[in-house]
């Protein structure tokens, strides 16, 4: 077992009841406090560590690495030194905060300086994205889509069961939970035999989504294999991957979404590390037909990861729509990721890769109200009073995710947006 | 007129006849000499311009860049500068060489650093592509393309000429011309009730595209209309969009083609700026029916490009398979850039927009295999007596574009690349 998931441990920084960040979690992000440069940042309980000044102070000698992996408003420098180097440096965060350990503990002056209330800091966007993929991994979510826009009799596209169906998305319009943004403008087509129109996107949706964030990967011309997966990933974040269903309606026929996706996609700004998530793994469903051969996977890869969303209305009260688990995914990370790369595609370290829609097998656990309302068929009833099809204006859309299991709970915190007007 | 663009311009060192690379283009690119790092430079004729060296020695001091805007592996920081920057920078350039300025070309210890032969230089990748798009935007090939797989009475899709349909592509496997790679693998499906087959690509393709690289754009949230386009485009590039055709076809319905595009594009290495294009620019097609109000456009937005592909068979003669033009495009710059933004997309500096695959109106004008040899039932018939339907293993594929008028010609150069076989 990895050192710091030892569910035993306990740290000397208080952690509150049912918090997501307890010792056993040492999630990584990038902060900054009022008129400071930003860093790299740790978290237990409600306190931010503050990385670069560990560094400074020297409690992070022993391990391999530079000022400028910490001293940055990125993780991708940090992530350069690979699995093991993260490993050793959760590691030793563990430690340094377990209970027993007095190194940082007795030392005022060092503490004051490294330990930062959650609410003095400003979290930023953790990596700097150099692609960004989608996948389409939830057999339900398909299933869904496939019912409402084709035949329920024939809902998965041939090619679903063999390929982890995925696509590209747009890295620069990736932002960070709490980042307020527009409703989207573009073309749609209102019925059969209108003309296309211009104006407000009408169908703004969620979608429900965890996202892994990469190492550097290999060569291009190289591959990962299934077995080779769980090295070349750091960690996960909660991702809401915004869609304009009545935009991606006219334009996705037949080279995919674009613009229907690409104005705006929000992550939460702590990435969980694969190690922290060991524990929870599970075994994922029993795939009929038969894979091929580089789709082949042992162990258990799937995990899992309850997950809400919830809507509150400006002014208004939260009502949750959704809950589901990370669970149902009939593609895990380490299948999507062997796809990526059998053709040679590199990867490099920050590269995000979104599930899809992660939609449980019964009412109440769809990951998109595209699902949820039936395509608007059956509105969501707030405490308000007022109904909800799609997302209205104004209205915040918060996810959350954790796992639990031995008395341990490893959560994300949260991801949310406010959705103001079109411009 | 831009001063540097005069016809009559006439530079101090030596430009071969039908050279690309006149003093009218001044393009700019990235360059290592053996054993030094990676700068910024430019180049008339043969020899390639050091722009850090310029800078170092002070001929560039009235304008506003810092070393490290030339002093880098990537023309990115330079381009922040915006459209402005880099037009006084050209027009320096331009006023430097030209035939009656002795600044530089009397000081033989100055010209003996900034200026290398083309042949001593390695050309580099040019910028860090944040985010890739490609567009489908020539109406020959879409309609080539409905022909060969839909109907050709009815072979453009309803969206087509309402919408200039694009979609995300891979960044990370952008790489420079004369980059080798590898044929790659992955999913195919030979036949309707066959099952799936994993192994390598069997109808490998090329795409002759032009693709536009962007200077920083607006924030997340703002627009780029059609009349400020010119000023977020910094040049243009030859791009080869390599297409797995078979994988395509198994995997791209309904999100779009993924492994069939991001194991490998190539670029040429020389950007030559919108600006040294102005002069080509010529009108585009009568666009019925009417465009929504955000494509409309003023002015002549289109830009006469010669274009050519040829195949070279390993040890053998070239065969010139395509001659095509850029000005045979639906949509053109201007119309993509404001699609892409419409909803509030941001662009950032480094960014390339490709411009789908260039197929003019004849036969011998198509830019691809998959048209050229119309799915393979007519093939190339190549010098050595061999036939081409698609591309083979150590084949080169090389294509060439330049503009021509009033006795001055501005060129791309060339992007090439030779096809290893499967890894």
């Amino acid at each position: 077992m990895i050192k710091a998931n030892d569910p035993s441990l306990k740290s000397w920084i208080e952690v509150p009841e049912n918090s997501d960040f307890p010792i056993q979690n040492i999630p990584f992000g990038i902060a900054t406090v009022a008129g400071d440069t930003a860093r790299v940042v740790s978290r237990i309980g409600d306190k931010v560590i503050d990385l670069k000044v560990l560094y400074d102070f020297g409690y992070l000698a022993d391990l391999h690495f530079a000022l400028e992996d910490f001293d940055t408003d990125v993780l991708n420098n940090m992530m350069l030194n690979g699995k093991s180097g993260t490993r050793n440096l959760r590691n030793r965060i563990s430690e340094l905060f377990e209970v027993s350990n007095n190194e940082l503990r007795n030392n005022k002056n060092h503490l004051e300086q490294a330990l930062i209330d959650i609410d003095a800091v400003e979290m930023l966007l953790p990596v700097r994205v150099g692609d960004y993929t989608d996948f389409y991994s939830s057999e339900q979510h398909a299933y869904n889509v496939g019912c409402m826009f084709r035949d329920p009799n024939n809902a998965l596209l041939p090619n679903w069961k063999h390929i982890p169906v995925g696509y590209h998305g747009r890295a620069s319009s990736i932002v960070v939970s709490g980042t307020p943004f527009h409703r989207p403008k573009g073309q749609q087509k209102p019925s059969e035999d209108e003309s296309p129109v211009y104006g407000p996107c009408k169908l703004l949706d969620f979608e429900l989504e965890m996202a892994f964030v990469t190492y550097q990967g290999k060569e291009l011309g190289d591959t990962i294999s299934t077995d080779e997966a769980d090295d070349y990933i750091f960690g996960l974040t909660l991702f809401n991957d915004w869609s304009a269903r009545d935009i991606q309606k006219w334009e996705y026929i037949p080279l995919g979404p674009f613009l229907a996706k690409n104005f705006a996609s929000h992550t939460s700004p702590w990435i969980v590390t694969l190690d922290a998530l060991t524990p929870f793994r599970v075994s994922g469903p029993v795939q009929d037909p038969k894979v091929l051969s580089y789709l082949e996977y042992s162990g258990d890869k799937h995990i899992d990861i309850n997950l809400q969303v919830s809507i509150v209305p400006e002014n208004g009260l939260e009502k949750e729509v959704s809950n589901s688990n990370y669970l149902h995914m009939y593609w895990n990370m380490n299948q999507q990721l062997a796809h990526h790369t059998v053709n040679g595609c590199n990867i490099n370290a920050g590269d995000m890769m979104a599930s899809g829609t992660i939609s449980g097998p019964e009412e109440g656990m769809y990951g998109s109200m595209l699902e949820i309302s039936w395509k608007g068929t059956k509105p969501v009833s707030m405490p308000d009073g007022t109904e909800r099809k799609f997302i209205q204006d104004n209205d915040t859309v918060v996810m959350r995710g954790y796992s639990q299991k031995d008395g341990v709970r490893i959560g994300f915190g949260e991801v949310k947006a406010k959705l103001l007007p079109a411009k």
